[in-house]
């Protein structure tokens, strides 16, 4: 079984800046959700592209065989901090078929989630 | 008529801890919704991931001859419970093409839902 | 340029019974919107799929060609109505290849919106 | 690698009219968000259908070489303004392979956000 792709991409980043509600579970955030279901190890290069600069990264995070990973965006922090309240978009490239999912809440206003799946790229 | 995919995935799995509001329309959960439109039964095993050990499964459901049904992540309870409030992710085998769904609906805060279609894997 | 695909299925489908708010802004409902991008009018079969019952239709619905069109779900009345607060699964066939999305407005609770793609089967 | 499509469309547009709390975080809005993840700058023409007359555009937009852009649809302007509280939907055609993703704003009512993908055309 190919459990997903290589190649992901998300266009609508943006994370947002205000909270309001008890942390952390109102906290809000962007999130990407890699599923990582084959028997090896996952690593994955993530490229940040930004509206007026030219891309951020290689960000590099390891999914381990047969495990799940939810990562903050806000976590990704080497080589740089991806600025708040900014739209950015995310390209990943994997070792191994996954499949990431990405997720928002946004309780900056009175409380929202949004998830959607990445594309998967050929 | 083929129907859908034999094979589904979804990375972003979380069980909502927490409820507000009248029950049981407002209560919190993550759910999966199977459309089998095929004109024979589908049995379906689900695989459970997760983030810090082995999967856990094989999960069994039978979604009969054109039915639709909905199951609610909490359900889940043979071979042994979802965790609540972790990160969480399924894999899912059918013996004939379904459509598969994933619904949250969390009211932990101000109340909330999304969806996403769950990714068909090759 | 083949603007979409023939055939659709939507798995997650539960019109909300209750609304509050402002009339007819804010009144929960289920939809779907569809875009034909073509040169000629667009002929769907619309069947409704249910948890315990047999299917109901054929539903038919008409995209003239190069129009949107947004059906609100409990506009399905003939041959019968889709019952409120109950899951429900939809399959579509058109004449012509088209592009579904599935919306939902729920102001049950503290109001809530979701979208999502419809799956295009093969 | 090929990061995207060159078509794109989406179905379910409709510019929120009414918005509450702070401007400009909680103004409502529909939007889309274009990444070009390649080298070259994407020329994309933008046609917007309607529900009762015939297509409007092209609407031109550059997304320059491996950069994001995000595009609020009422600030498609010309030939036309997009009108506020009306279905619409978008066909998009990119000189080079891109990714699109929708997303909505409303906070007319309590507040909601909601994400998905747009359809990638053959």
């Amino acid at each position: 079984m190919k459990a997903g792709r290589r190649r992901w991409l998300i266009a609508c980043g943006n994370i947002p800046v205000e909270s309001t509600g008890r942390e952390p579970e109102l906290t809000s955030h962007d999130a990407i959700s890699i599923l990582n279901a084959s028997d090896e190890d996952a690593d994955i290069e993530v490229t940040v592209h930004h509206v007026d600069r030219e891309p951020a990264g290689p960000y590099r995070l390891r999914v381990r065989a047969r495990r799940v990973r939810r990562i903050r965006i806000n976590d990704l922090i080497d080589p740089q901090a991806v600025p708040l309240g900014v739209d950015y978009a995310l390209r990943m490239e994997a070792t191994v078929p996954v499949v990431v999912q990405a997720t928002r809440q946004d309780t900056s206003g009175r409380g929202a989630i949004m998830g959607g799946m990445a594309f998967p790229s050929e």
